[in-house]
C-alpha cells in the first residue's frame, strides 16, 4: 500500500485513538465487576488480489464477565474493487481502485438485559472521497429509557450542525437495520449516515463525536444493567434474538459484503457475529 | 394458484411420499432410542406479491434425543418472480411466471459424532421445465466410512444411467457446497444438480431414488453412531462447526435465496439453521 495522505492519515489516527479509549473504558468495567478480562489485540494483512500488499488491521476481542464477546476492528485498506463490485460502490464505476479506513465495532453481552451494540466510522476514497457509519442499539430485553439515553446520545453529536442530521440520519438507521424477510428492525435504531462529501475535518469531527457519545451513552447502559439478575427464559430470548442479528449480518450487511468482497480478513470481518445464537 | 397439470401433480406426490418415509424412519429412530419424539406438521400460504393466492406447504418439524432438529418442507408455489429475479432465472429472462414443487430437508444432530444432513429436490417450470436437487454430508467430525457409505449411496442412485450421472454431480457438489470467503466445504460433500430438462417420468424417479438412497444410507449412520460416547470438546467442535453452516446458508445458499425472494414462508426457509451455533 502507498503511503497515506495527510486526510488518510488523520482519519486513521483518529479512528484508533476511539479504540483506545473504548476499549480502556469496556476494560475498566470489567475491572469493576471483579473481572481480569482485558483485550488481546491480533494484527493482520491483506493483500489485494493481484497479491501486492493491500493494507491491513488489527483485531481487539475481549470475552470477558460482563462483554460476553467484543470485538473491535482498526482496518486500513486499498487496492481494487474489481471491475463488477466497482460498479456498485459510489464513485468506482469507472475507476475501482479505493482507500477505505475505518473502525467497527460489535458487543454481545452476558446478561440479556443489557443491550448489545453496533458502532461502525469509515472514511472512503474512491473517486470520490466520503465519510460513513452510524451505531445502532440491540436489545435482546428492551427498555424504554435504555433506548431513549442512547437516542439522546446520538441526536446530541448531531446538534453541532452540518454535517450532523439526526432526524435524517435516525431515520436512515430506521431503514438500514431492517430485516426485510421478517418485516421487523434488528434493534430499536439509532444513526446511520454514509456517502458525506464536504470539508474533511468537519465531517472526521463529527464522526468522532458519534464514537465518544456512543461510548459514553452505551458505557452509562452498561453500568446500570450489567448485574440485573436474569433467568433462562431471558438467555432463551437473548439467544433467539442472537440469530436474527445473524441474519441480518449475513444477508444484508453492507459493511460484511463488502468486507467479504474486498478479501478483507474474514475473522475481522465476521467478529461481529455473535458467540451463541439459536434458531428455534 | 392454478390447478397442477399432470407433471406437476406427481411430482408433488411423489415428493410427499418421499416426506412420509423419510419421517417414519426417522422417528423410529428415535422410538428405538427411547424417546417418544415425533413430527409436528404446520402447513402455511403463500400469497404472491400482487395478493393473490400463491400456493403454499407444509412445514415438518422434530425436536427429538437423536435429532435436535430436523426440519423437513414440501412447498408447491406458483406466481411471479419479479422482473429483476426473474432475469437471474433460467428461462424467466422475458416471463416471470413460475412453478415450483419441492421437499427440502436438513437434519441437525444431538450427538457430534452423527454428521448433520441436507437433501434437497426440486421441479421447476418457467418458460422451461426442469429437475434439480442434491444431498450432502456435514459431519462437524467426519469419519471417513460414512463419507464413503454416503458417496456410494448416491453413486448407486446414479447408476440407473441418464439422466443419473454421478462424477458430474458429485463436482457439481463439490464446487457448490464451498464457502468462498474461508476457503473451505461445508462438508464432505454429495452431489448436486440443477436444471436437468428431458423426459419428465426418468427424471422424477432419478430423483426419488436419490431421495431413497439418503434415506438408507443416512439411517444407517445414524444408527451407528447415535449412542457413541462425547464431551465438552466434541459439543464446541460441532456448535463452532454450525456456525459455518449458517454462514453457507445465509450468504450463498441458492434455495434459501430463491424462497426469501419469493416471497416463501421465512420459518419453512431459515428451518435449515442450525438449533444451536457459537462463534469464536
Amino acid at each position: 500500500m502507498t503511503e497515506l495522505d495527510p486526510e488518510q492519515a488523520a482519519a486513521r489516527a483518529a479512528f484508533e485513538a476511539l479504540r483506545d479509549r473504548i476499549c480502556a473504558e469496556f476494560e475498566s468495567i470489567e475491572s469493576e465487576t471483579g473481572s481480569d478480562a482485558r483485550f488481546t489485540f491480533l494484527p493482520w494483512d491483506r493483500l489485494d488480489p493481484d497479491g501486492s500488499p493491500g493494507g491491513g488491521g488489527v483485531r481487539g476481542l475481549m470475552t470477558g464477565a460482563v462483554f460476553e464477546k467484543v470485538g473491535v476492528n482498526v482496518s486500513t485498506v486499498a487496492g481494487s474493487l474489481g471491475e463488477e463490485f466497482g460498479r456498485t460502490i459510489h464513485g468506482a464505476a469507472d475507476d475501482p481502485r479505493f482507500f477505505a479506513t475505518g473502525i467497527s465495532l460489535v458487543a454481545h453481552m452476558m446478561n440479556p438485559h443489557v443491550p448489545a451494540v453496533h458502532m461502525n466510522l469509515r472514511f472512503l476514497n474512491t473517486t470520490k472521497r466520503w465519510h460513513g457509519g452510524g451505531a445502532d442499539l440491540n436489545p435482546p430485553i428492551p427498555y424504554a429509557e435504555d433506548t431513549e439515553a442512547f437516542h439522546a446520545a446520538m441526536r446530541g453529536a448531531c446538534a453541532g450542525g452540518p454535517p450532523g442530521d439526526y432526524d435524517r440520519f435516525k431515520a436512515w438507521a430506521d431503514d438500514y437495520f431492517f430485516i426485510p424477510h421478517r418485516g421487523v428492525h434488528r434493534g430499536v435504531g439509532g444513526i446511520f449516515f454514509d456517502h458525506l462529501e464536504g470539508d474533511f475535518d468537519s465531517h472526521l469531527a463529527f464522526q468522532i463525536a458519534v464514537g465518544d457519545a456512543f461510548l459514553s451513552s452505551f458505557a452509562a447502559i452498561v453500568r446500570h444493567r450489567r448485574l440485573a439478575p436474569y433467568d433462562d427464559a431471558d438467555v432463551r430470548r437473548q439467544l433467539e434474538w442472537r440469530g436474527r442479528y445473524a441474519e441480518f449480518n449475513l444477508v444484508y450487511d453492507r459493511g460484511t459484503l463488502f468486507g467479504l468482497k474486498t478479501g478483507g480478513n474474514v475473522d475481522a470481518i465476521l467478529m461481529s457475529l455473535p458467540p451463541r445464537a439459536t434458531w428455534a
